[in-house]
């Protein structure tokens, strides 16, 4: 049932599981969410994927009828796991992983009872470090939502016509998206982080405290989503940030860029110059062994010496993060906060988005993908930087 | 901080809640998931919502910043809920309902070991069954979404040229939706469940399985995003369902309609005209204690009579339900299942879908959202029910 291009790719994450598992004494780990399964078998499916510290994986699948392979294993409902181990003469793991910060209360209380481990650890835990890292194909997959994120990006000018709120622009652009492959669907880690394709804002709405932790607000259409666009009419003097999903493959990349209804004041201009250089000062030093907390240090520094503390990373609610991971989420690890204690390695993948929200004006900085290199980044999202002036 | 026109709409949610925990014997519940916020406050936050079995409610916010009211009281983290419980000469609850089948383990455990509550409950099985029957505001929100949802149906004709694929067909409706007024994001109850804005299904796509407890499945456009359409050319003789969201409100109605590329085979019409006939009788008979089993067994009885078994439902893989409850969440309960219990009651809002899969043609039949009255249903989507030919 794996996909059979990605086989070497898979048994390469296969091994670095089994070597965490060992490195921390597991006997296995089974993982059901869907990232985690779509990480270790290429595809999406329902079921259990149940990986010893040694030997191969066996794939529990509930759904879709028709999967077959090495390993595979048709069950109703998680007790017919243990039946299969014992006709396998597969020993019950005495320790065992589980997605503790991603199950279910009630689903992880079945199967912790069903396989009565004497141990128990966090498989999100262990599997978003991992994922932490990327492989040579997650990275090909990347530089290719990358490219077409950019293209997406050229064609932005286009959808936009004067008079326009911030919504009928918005629809233009995901309907470009669409056009373009986006996926639509993409995938945000953690309890209630609904999110649409990604965000628009437009002068004083990027001022809007949201419930939800991502870098900006927005007041959203409706109480039921409060994030996003709100129906602001796009006129002279406001600046509308454009931060729409690169989900053109699984790997989803991230990007920002500023657009201006006519000119903006001068103080709109230099926030987003001083973004453009943390983004220049952070590409020199985010080598291998860079501390996460240093990126968001090394951005503060240049906030504060350039008097723009006050309106970085929002006004009303200022969020405390520069950055963090992308992956099959778009919220992955390394994250960048002070109190990261994450370390930059060869193979992570990570989105910069120093921001500015300039009341009465909206918000301006930039946000790329960026790939972490033995040599130094590779920037994955190679849009124009600087204003676009819409008009 | 509530929403002020909602306010005596929440009073009859929160006496709701205390009844039902006074019946079951608790002395407090504990919310904290997005779509039980928005229920008990009429909008999304980040926080908590403690609610004791006799008195006002307690809205704990993390986030948004700013919210403001009678019972608003800041926390940063859930252990700051108990100082306040002290503060306010609140005693520490003995019993206390967690949504068990939403919160994520860890999540549970923490507040579980926090009151340390000598009995735990599942608030996500209450509160599922008490947001089964609608309020008054509600049902007018049903109402608005039904009507715009008909009118997006009814321009779904002018979506379509010759030679488009079902991906193209469906980026133009995913357009109109939108410039109608369209929230985008809909949400799922449920581990897993990804789906984007709805799904259309051209030709043989219709028999692909697929991972996810939708009614039909469909191959997607990429093994992540395993559902719905898959790039099939929209040719002569296909039939083409759509079931894209009503999510023009918090409550999404939920409405099927089948399309045709030229003259379809006869046993598609004739599959079609039995999903009418189905939803006919059973419109017939859905009053106020009618069991939701029997919803399923009236289906099954007209399917077997027309000999239609092996198309019901899908062919490969079929689903084991004609309908379900809808609401903020587009699967409530009840569920039509010959395993549910549920019976209906005045102001259940559910939607009914018996569907067919023709091999080489495509699915067929309708659905429809309906509310429950002392006096009947009342359908809450009333776009054109035959196929309608799109050359």
């Amino acid at each position: 049932m794996i996909r059979k291009e990605l086989v070497d790719d898979l048994k390469i994450k296969w091994r670095n599981i089994q070597r965490e598992m060992n490195q921390k004494g597991f006997d296995a780990c089974l993982l059901t969410m869907g990232v985690n399964l779509f990480y270790v078998s290429g595809q999406i499916f329902n079921g259990y994927f149940y990986l010893p510290a040694a030997g191969d994986p066996l794939f529990f699948v509930k759904r879709p009828n028709g999967l077959e392979g090495d390993g595979v294993y048709y069950v109703r409902k998680p007790e017919q796991i243990l039946d299969y181990l014992v006709d396998l003469g597969i020993e019950k793991p005495r320790s065992l992983l589980l997605e503790a910060d991603e199950l279910t209360y009630n689903d992880y209380v079945r199967l912790d009872k069903l396989f009565a481990p004497e141990k128990t650890g966090n498989a999100t835990a262990m599997m978003r470090d991992l994922r932490s890292i990327k492989t040579s194909w997650e990275i090909e997959q990347f530089r290719i939502s990358g490219r077409i994120h950019t293209k997406t990006y050229a064609g932005i000018p286009s959808c936009y016509r004067s008079g326009m709120t911030d919504l009928d622009f918005q629809y233009e652009i995901e309907h470009l998206m669409r056009r373009n492959g986006s996926f639509g669907l993409f995938r945000v880690f953690g309890t209630n982080m609904d999110i649409f394709m990604g965000s628009l804002l437009a002068g004083e709405n990027a001022e809007a405290p949201s419930p939800f932790d991502f870098a900006l607000g927005g007041a959203g259409i409706d109480p039921s989503c409060p994030l996003g666009a709100n129906g602001t009419l796009l006129k002279e003097g406001i600046a509308v940030m454009i931060d729409m999903a690169g989900n053109y493959t699984a790997y989803t990349s991230d990007m920002t860029r500023v657009f201006s209804v006519g000119k903006l004041p001068a103080l709109a201009y230099k926030a987003h110059q001083v973004s453009i250089e943390i983004q220049q000062e952070i590409e020199g030093k985010a080598l291998p062994g860079f501390p996460a907390a240093d990126v968001y240090r090394v951005a503060e520094a240049i906030v504060e010496k350039a008097k723009l503390a006050s309106y970085f990373m929002g006004t009303k609610q200022q969020a405390k993060f520069v950055g963090h991971g992308i992956g099959l989420q778009i919220n992955e690890l390394p994250v960048f906060t002070l109190r990261s204690k994450d370390v930059l390695a060869e193979g992570m993948v990570f989105a910069l988005e120093p921001k500015f929200v300039i009341p009465g004006v909206g918000a301006v900085g930039i946000e790329n993908s960026f790939l972490v290199t033995a040599r130094g980044v590779e920037k994955l999202t190679c849009a124009e930087e600087n204003i676009i002036n819409l008009e």
